[in-house]
């Protein structure tokens, strides 16, 4: 294992400039942190395949990457005739969209970036191209800003000396840069707080193990690490002064979509009056759905569960449940933080003014 | 894997008769379901440290092991002379108590073996040891039946087509038999009940995963095994009619210590509306603490949690957390099913009025 790499060189993609049109490389996220390895990508389809097998993985960061891979591929075609041209692109917008199913940041891109297609559709495929690769960049360093207002509103919320309980990864490998959650752990940490983090491991993926816990130790922020089934004894302890965690989707109502086990959770800090903060850039707030029921919830390979990796322990013959997201009731929220600031008690009236 | 073996066979422990003097053999859980190797133990501190290493693991299992480890140093020491014999024996009461602090079982077993050591007190060292290893086959002939009985009033509580729940592993591999929260699920299947188990993996040591899995698909009832963090998830999708889990120290108010994670499960089958129930032989019970909070509570090594047997998948320089119980308050439990039959809502003049 590399821990001497430097902090600010991490991020989980990056565009890499190139004679011919250029490519997208993206940390391997299934590896880390025991191996770390940028990946090459060059196509919608090879973009897709990298969200799907989760080399990318965090809303923000899956958004960014399916801009991209637009981009990608209308370089990658962009000597080709207008007709087929613009066919060929359907079919890439359509992948891009068939590779994970609960994050809306990806949908949010992609609809991004077939506005802009439309605005240059009088324009030569070379054009086009041009002009989606603007696209995706813009959303790319789009995203690194709202992740540092965010993470400025929300240092607020934490007190000096504040252990602060996080579920999965929302940090600078989540998204374009800083991160959601930890971005917030950051920004608080700039400013001269004292902030501890425990990180549930989150099974199956171990984000939190392997990424949350490795972008702490990189930024010498203290954080422990705790089996998911253990975040109520420390709560029932006293142990944790507050909740925040990222999200993959956010009903119009204030449900939030997150990575499996959030819901348990926020039911826990509810009990013991533990504030549940949600860190959460607009692109992820969907108001075109009423509540969390409608969310499309991803199950994924039966294998993660079985083992990790190819370290595989339960009894052969079980049957298996794999989840990747659950909901959290808007009830149980007590505050989302916006690049446009703190939502209180979110719900349908103050998520609908966010957007006026 | 063998998953050939005949279901009947499968005992965590047994006791193998010999010309000398015989000698315990524990099957090794640690290993299970890959391996199935039974280890064989002829002293107290051999069996001390197969408890602690949770070769052998559940509350009512360390309490049979418990007392054949007393059983076997009497042997071994029965040609000493007496003062050399008592001498040893203490430290040999001293190493087993010391082995695991949360089971009351161990304490249970240890207590009722030094009566039985006491009874004999003029007696030679060999009829001392011959009373000892009677007294420890009649602790682990009667723990079979103990399950047996609580499996029979247990049984009633669940309906046919029961979707149950477990947490950890609290069936034949933790008791001498039979099981005590798969105890009373055996029973329901016996007596013609179509049961499912949902199974949580139960991290770090993944008790669920490899042998509550293990046992269930032995056994052919159907078995769904889900991460830790997805019972809330199933529950607010109405998926889960009841949990059932098993116990390691219940205070004389009701409150249940049990596998770390328990208190979460059952935080959230209150949200649900649904019942939470404890199988618990009156062993378990520890009429001498008042609540909850003055039960020891196990912390294991880390490695542990940073990754599974050899494959370490945690971010280097992270600082650990590892509770290996917690404590689930007394309001939480619907009922604990006894061998004398079902206590429903337990506080302290139930519990009492069962040991008057």
């Amino acid at each position: 294992m590399n821990h001497s790499l430097n902090t600010a060189a991490v991020v989980a993609l990056r565009w890499h400039e190139a004679p011919d049109y250029g490519r997208l490389e993206m940390l391997d996220q299934t590896r880390l942190p025991s191996v770390f390895e940028y990946l090459s990508y060059d196509s919608a389809a090879s973009v897709a395949e990298g969200i799907r097998s989760m080399v990318v993985r965090g809303a923000p960061a899956i958004g960014v990457a399916a801009a991209y891979g637009v981009a990608l591929e209308a370089l990658r075609l962009q000597a080709q005739p207008r007709e087929a041209f613009d066919a060929a692109m359907d079919i890439g917008f359509s992948v891009l969209a068939q590779s994970r199913p609960t994050a809306v940041n990806l949908f949010w891109a992609l609809d991004r970036m077939q506005r802009y297609r439309e605005q240059h559709k009088q324009d030569s495929p070379s054009l086009v191209a041009a002009a989606l690769l603007d696209a995706a960049k813009a959303i790319h360093e789009e995203d690194v800003r709202i992740n540092q207002q965010m993470g400025e509103h929300g240092a607020a919320l934490l007190a000096d000396g504040a252990r602060v309980l996080t579920h999965c990864n929302a940090g600078a490998l989540a998204t374009a840069g800083h991160g959601t959650a930890l971005g917030v752990i950051r920004s608080a940490v700039a400013a001269g707080k004292r902030i501890s983090v425990i990180a549930d491991e989150t099974r199956p993926f171990l984000q939190g193990a392997r990424l949350t816990a490795w972008e702490m130790v990189q930024e010498n922020i203290p954080v422990t690490l705790i089996t998911d089934n253990m975040a109520g004894h420390l709560m029932a302890r006293g142990e944790v002064d507050a909740v925040i965690v990222g999200t993959d989707r956010v009903a119009a109502n204030g449900d939030v979509a997150n990575k499996i086990g959030t819901y348990m959770v926020a039911v826990l800090a509810a009990r013991h009056g533990i504030p549940f903060y949600v860190a959460c850039p607009l692109s992820t707030i969907d108001m075109s759905i009423d509540n969390g029921s409608q969310i499309p919830i991803e199950e994924r390979a039966s294998h993660e569960v079985t083992g990790f990796r190819e370290t595989q322990w339960a009894a052969a013959g079980v049957q298996v449940r794999n989840p990747s997201f659950d909901v959290t009731p808007a009830e149980l929220v007590s505050a989302i933080i916006t690049e446009k600031g703190v939502i209180h008690a979110p719900d349908l009236a103050k998520l609908s003014a966010l957007f006026s």
